[in-house]
């Protein structure tokens, strides 16, 4: 398999690929979320009314809502990522479509939930949700939109009970791994923990948690469906949530860059002037010069929206090659992720493809 | 089987009996929830770490704020409810007692988030847990407490595949009924529908939802874990919904008495000043002249905490009988659930606690 360095071509190829695949699976949200709740709409979801949903009430608390943020776009990565899953597999993915909405639903679930606990007023250009709808609205579609996707497994009559129950115990566990991640940023961004306790490894425990959560569910949930043994959905499991650390590593590479060339889309030095503890941090204040480490904790601590303190941070990152160290670091998770996945794939387009996608993800620049 | 009028001496008795369970949950509370997430304890929830979990974040900002909550106490009577149904079934609560608490961690995090959506400060006479840790961290925990309980099902050896999935799609529906309820209501607090399309059936219908999921969660869980046929975990979920209703309906009740006596903790009239939409206020808006719907509306509409106004509405609730209706609406809603159940369960202690349970709940004053 070739090294990670991908032709325009490639690049080209992979993206339309996925964006053929996301088609597919927009229609999938269309039938399964459907934009006016009707009386029997409802009923498929929690069953026969014992007395009259108010049908108006629910389109314009939840429905109207949802549609609101499932059309401000998104890749639908992590449903592309689970059909390609099948496939590499030696299933047919169309097969499965109905349950490749299960992540993405979910992921947009987290991103109202997000913006809430980060204060974000915007969202893909657009007004969050909670600033549109009400801070109330929002959390319960939040919640709402978590359990939904469920519905396509317990109704299924495709799957045996056992895969069920598998689809199930994943879903939990990641969801749970979801709100341990999360909980662990939290406590790092209030200042519930000393930074200089913060090691790498927690660091990308809190990244495999709090990023990989649903990119591991879409590539576990994926192979369940496709009959793999338990060890072959354990690898894709490491190997999705791994696709989510090291998207979250060029994530902070990038908001380091940006903080450089000072030309973000108004975010610039954004991680900085948040205070947040990321890997090029923790990197940092543990091979600084004490100088240096106690003027970067200083200017975290500040939470500064001054460029020159910013600038100053970023010096000092740069001092020390955090960036080339992060680079390393997910270059290195990256190729210990698919060494494992290697192994154990036979041959096929659709490997090819998860490689491609691998790759796609993580050399983006923007 | 009696009427439902209970001495003192019942009172004292169902009293007591929910004391003592409301004990034995407790124990299992502590043994599933620790108070200190030592990475053994985190492994049983999500599995081993890959990395290493920051145990001292995961305390701070999920551990302790789930004890400061479930601290403040509660009755249990989830619970209670689903123990007893399993009695009534003829099996052994104490065989099932690690399943109890499933409707009693979901009941808290919905506290959480319920706390949010209003903007209530306190709970139970001490902050709130956003109040007190904060917007984020409670929303967080809220989410992550959803999932907590779901470990107990599929970590279990004593259940066959079909029970784990029953109890599965149980939760999940429920989980959504509660956000359909809840949604309904918060647009109907947000003015996005015309109080006057609100029927009698809309108002039941949400309160079956909101506040009928959990109960009604717990009492069908109890007979799926009993091992009960559909029918009749249909009729006991119905039962179990209907209490949260009655409850409902009664907590309306005596809302408008206290608006009437003025002597409640500082929330005279409080669903009058929220403009709430309650049983009793769509009674009215139904049966009122023209004059007095209008004036009604008006004061709704105002969010008014001038007392003046608030006991002009109360006037007009009064003139046409809301509260007697209600509190018709409420027994004929508790015969009905009653008179299904007494028909599927055989007599005995269980049955007859049940009942009492009811009469216990619908009967509280306060």
């Amino acid at each position: 398999m070739k090294e990670r360095v991908m032709s325009t071509e490639d690049i080209a190829e992979i993206a339309g690929f996925i964006k053929k695949r996301a088609e597919l699976v927009d229609l999938q949200l269309k039938d399964y979320l459907k934009t006016n709740a009707s009386d029997r709409y409802i009923s498929t979801i929690v069953g026969k009314s014992n007395y009259r949903y108010d049908s108006v009430a629910i389109d314009k608390a939840l429905l109207d809502p949802a549609w609101y943020l499932l059309n401000l776009g998104g890749k639908r990565l992590r449903p592309v990522l689970l059909l390609l899953v099948i496939e590499a597999l030696g299933k047919n993915p169309d097969d499965f479509m109905e349950f490749s909405i299960i992540p993405e639903i979910i992921h947009n679930a987290t991103l109202v939930h997000d913006d809430i606990e980060d204060g974000s007023e915007m969202r893909r250009g657009a007004l969050s949700v909670h600033k549109k709808y009400g801070l109330d609205v929002a959390l319960n579609l939040g919640d709402f939109l978590f359990y939904l996707p469920m519905t396509a497994v317990f109704d299924s009559t495709k799957l045996k009970a056992r895969t069920k129950n598998a689809v199930f115990a994943i879903y939990v566990r990641d969801m749970l791994r979801l709100g341990i991640g999360q909980a662990t940023e939290l406590a790092w961004h209030n200042s519930m923990v000393d930074p200089a306790q913060i090691t790498e490894d927690n660091y990308l425990q809190m990244a495999f948690d709090k990023t990989g959560a649903l990119t591991g569910m879409a590539t576990k949930i994926g192979a369940v469906l496709a009959g793999a043994d338990k060890t072959t959905v354990n690898a894709l499991g490491r190997f999705g949530a791994t696709i989510g650390v090291a998207f979250q590593l060029q994530d902070d590479l990038l908001n380091l860059k940006d903080s450089k060339v000072s030309k973000n889309k108004g975010v610039v030095g954004e991680d900085i002037r948040e205070g947040k503890i990321t890997l090029a941090i923790i990197y940092t204040l543990k091979t600084a010069s004490d100088e240096d480490r106690r003027a970067l904790s200083d200017i975290l601590r500040q939470h500064t929206t001054d460029s020159e303190r910013i600038n100053k941070a970023v010096e000092i990152l740069d001092r020390y090659g955090a960036d080339s160290y992060v680079d390393k670091v997910k270059e290195r998770l990256i190729r210990e992720a698919w060494s494992e996945l290697d192994r154990k794939l036979p041959e096929s387009g659709a490997k090819k493809k998860l490689r491609g996608m691998l790759d796609f993800l993580i050399e983006r620049t923007v």
